[in-house]
């Protein structure tokens, strides 16, 4: 099974926001695809911090798009020339207001590959204290508090924990957690 | 926490693979985004089907824009007009040819609520019969084959099933299996 190749990509929208390209691609059985959009986007960070009881640090807010007010792991975009890790770091600190000891990589997935570039990295955190408040950008109205296993379980179920890329990061952590590789 | 509000919205890119508009916001605070990117997709299914030895269902296909092979659960893009669970047959038999005498819905997710509007249903198939050869769309190369749940495992840790919106879709299977609601 061979990749496909990128004859042309034309930028249809650019700016510090999104980059949207439509390439023509030819498959490996000579036909030839146009347009396929791709979105051009940068990786991101989920993080999974527990604190000494075993509750997870999760957060609230409104999701425009789909106009949703939804719970999910902190997280979010990591900045051009920052690593991984570091990007997680910063996000729960800015989120939450959280610094960790203890950081233990968990891995990465694509967020959706047909469409985007980009990949998650998924990272538990545990030895918390609180450092500082909140720090968030102008658009974001973020609440954050602790809840256990069984409470993220239950809001997955209930489609409160709604955000498919966050669930993919809580259950892979869980994982990690029961195979004890953390 | 209150939704925000859409003072416009402006198509920039629309045709029968892609709506992607720029939106002006009114924030609950009073504040005015824009240009906000919102991605207007239509929901997907994803099919976990097992066999009676409890092996899934998986394919394998090149995913351009992260020119990536993936190892995915069958699934696809639910046509105008038509049920989840409908989807859900119709992608399981053109991407494998299988058809499955039980179904069960286990629940819904949002594929990436802050840019994107749409969900995800993922629905477990039992009962397997390989009624055709595959069907596929001209532009789809889709290799399958069954998986035992500890291969399926292994394949995310080492980031070949790598989509994350398939590994949460795999979890939330398993986790319905595990509570006996399936």
């Amino acid at each position: 099974m061979k990749p496909w190749q990128t004859l042309s990509s034309n930028a249809l929208v650019e700016d510090r926001w999104i980059r949207l390209t439509a390439d023509r691609c030819l498959l490996p059985d000579g036909k030839v695809i146009e347009p396929y959009y791709v979105l051009h986007e940068r990786d991101w960070v989920h993080v999974f911090a527990q604190d000494d009881d075993g509750s997870v640090l999760v957060v609230r807010q409104f999701r425009y798009a789909a106009a949703a007010l939804c719970v999910e792991l902190p997280g979010g975009v990591i900045d051009e020339g920052e690593s991984p890790l570091t990007a997680a770091k910063r996000e729960l600190l800015e989120e939450t207001g959280y610094a960790a000891s203890e950081w233990i990589s968990v891995g990465r997935m694509y967020a959706n590959p047909a469409r985007q570039t980009n990949s998650v990295h998924i990272y538990m955190a545990r030895g918390l204290t609180q450092l500082t408040s909140q720090t968030l950008d102008e658009s974001e109205d973020i609440e954050f508090e602790f809840a256990s296993i069984a409470k993220v379980h239950e809001m997955i179920e209930h489609n409160q924990f709604s955000q498919a890329l966050h669930v993919a990061s809580f259950y892979r952590s869980l994982r990690a957690l029961e195979r004890g590789g953390a």
